[in-house]
């Protein structure tokens, strides 16, 4: 069979990698930062837009797009890179996360999960099962084995509790999944901020041998300290020849130190969200809250170091802040292209730091500068 | 002095003209359609976006832009086209149509007009002086003499006594303005639907030899047919040599009929707004209202004919049917990208029948053809 993914390591600096990733639709360069598009596109751009910020892989959610417009729409239409013009390599999550932290009146089995659709409040299950064959069908060059994603805080017998479902939902996913030679499926490590969780949870799924490994239930409240500690106790627990995903993460400074410990893909809605809030990224490392009265006479652009369509394009502070007082769209757009083109500058540094090896005292120094994105 | 604006016929079809309008930022040829910015934008694209639709004279409105961001900023960022980054000509208006139609508690004097700001109340006078100043600060190519718009309906008198003042104010615009050598004075012709008080318009405004000449207060009301009476006698009343701008007008008909009159400058927020509500339109002629149920599994283009960034690419019927469901801006961009194409190859259609001389039966055909952009 076919593998839909091969991953090589080009360099490391510490437990740092710089990594290739090739899958069906790309050549992707690790650590590489991943664009939401939620519902099938990433908000306030247009692909072609997303796709000149450098992203080479975007992410669509399993959850919603289950709803709207449903997996057969998308499948009709080729899949989901087909329906939303996507040129590049895609992921789709499981939608556990989103059933877990979005939904009302669910109901966990060992089964799968019963929760109320938010859009018509018709009932419906996801399972294991379920979220492949959705995910099959959308067609994403990687894929998410379903799992329970355990809320925080949580006592340890509920993080135990969920690690175990999780590993046996893994196996579930695997027998379910259809398109293996097409679709490569992650498998997802849970167990909260507790080692020993982590340690059981990623040996239950090394023996299911995916070819790429994610880990979940961070950045979910936890802070930075016990997230780094936990990703420093977890990446050693995973094979070097295989990605590694650290989901829904996040802050610049949550990816600078999450790629020390060893982390090579991130996804977060932060870049666009932030740019729709009126928060731009300046490097190397701040923000810029557009709306304030300093930046009403500043013909500068976001970042004078930056080469964005806006900031290339001369787009100035004044103008974005003009625009986004009368709430013109453009604002969104040209901000989240910026935050987009922040984050994948960050991780293009990152990658030539780790294979210049000097990619410690760079975070170091990094880490020390600037405000932290709050 | 040197003349911000030479135009030259390059052709005629009956009353129909194509020309060439060579303005200080853009040579543009025409019929030309000119895309709407309000507030420095065109809502919910990025300039390249717009630029990239075929469009080279972008419309500023000074009501909105002298509010906010005031004229001094923009001045200061170096007019408005560096404000806004947009690469070719730029007009604006003179703030008189938005006074009349939106503004609260105005009274009008013959010094001009007060109102209350609708941002914060504040209590601003807008008068030919002022206009000017404000169009001189955000120099676009074109600029607009401030001019009363009666209401439709009015009495026959109300349309004569606004007409007599446009004329004064037209006189005073000219006197005030201070960038004569960069920025072409329009003047522009009122009088309602009464031919005899059109001509008096023009035949005052002709004295102050202006280098081009709008058909004002059409488009509020009094149906197509009156517009295009109103059109075919108020033309012949402008000078062959001077081109010949149209306000607010239109609906592609609109445009189709005006043009076999002798206008030769459009502008409207039809093709933005209409793609906000979900509609399209279709060459040559017709509308797709995207959020009907047909279009829920139709993977096709919205014009199979069409060159748009949306369509050229691929974008569907039924992903801009989700992505409006769903509510995501994206539908928004693309449908504006789309319908702003679809204007400009409807006024280069109309060019290159006038310059064969086949473009009233062209017309004949295209407005019998298909259903009314309703």
């Amino acid at each position: 069979m076919t593998r839909p993914l091969r991953f090589t390591l080009e360099g490391t600096s510490g437990a740092a990698r710089a990594g290739r990733l090739e899958l069906p639709r790309a050549t992707v360069l690790t650590p590489t930062f991943m664009a939401v598009g939620t519902r099938g596109a990433v908000k306030a751009c247009t692909t072609d837009q997303v796709a000149a910020t450098g992203t080479r892989i975007l992410l669509g959610n399993t959850f919603h797009l289950a709803l709207r417009p449903g997996p057969d729409l998308v499948k009709a239409a080729g899949g989901l890179p087909a329906f939303n013009r996507w040129p590049h390599a895609m992921l789709t999550d499981s939608g556990g996360y989103q059933v877990f932290s979005l939904s009302e009146l669910r109901r966990i089995t060992e089964q799968g999960v019963v929760f109320k659709s938010p859009y018509d409040g018709a009932t419906i299950d996801l399972t294991p099962e379920r979220s492949i064959e959705v995910q099959n069908a959308l067609g994403a060059d990687i894929i998410m084995a379903f799992d329970e994603c355990a809320p925080f805080p949580c006592t340890k017998d509920e993080a135990a509790s969920a690690v175990a479902r999780t590993t046996r939902w893994a196996r579930r996913s695997l027998d379910a999944h259809a398109r293996p030679g097409e679709q490569a499926l992650f498998g997802i490590v849970q167990g909260g901020v507790h080692l020993d969780l982590r340690q059981e949870s990623a040996a239950a799924l090394l023996e299911l041998d995916l070819p790429g490994y994610a880990v979940g239930g961070l950045s979910v409240g936890e802070g930075p300290e016990a997230m780094d500690a936990t990703l420093a106790g977890t990446c050693p627990l995973l094979p070097a020849d295989r990605p590694r995903y650290l989901m829904g993460v996040g802050k610049p400074e949550d990816i600078v130190r999450s790629v020390l410990r060893g982390i090579d893909m991130f996804d977060c809605v932060l870049p666009t969200r932030n740019a729709r809030n009126a928060e731009v990224f300046v490097w190397p490392r701040g923000v810029l809250r557009l709306k304030h009265a300093a930046h009403a006479e500043d013909h500068g652009p976001i970042d004078p170091t930056c080469d964005c369509l806006a900031c290339a394009n001369g787009v100035s502070r004044a103008y974005l802040r003009h625009l986004h007082k009368v709430g013109e769209i453009a604002a969104l757009t040209y901000g989240s292209i910026h935050n987009l083109r922040y984050y994948q500058r960050l991780v293009v540094a990152l990658r030539e730091q780790v294979l210049a090896g000097t990619v410690d005292a760079w975070a170091r120094e990094w880490l020390a500068s600037g405000a932290p994105a709050a």
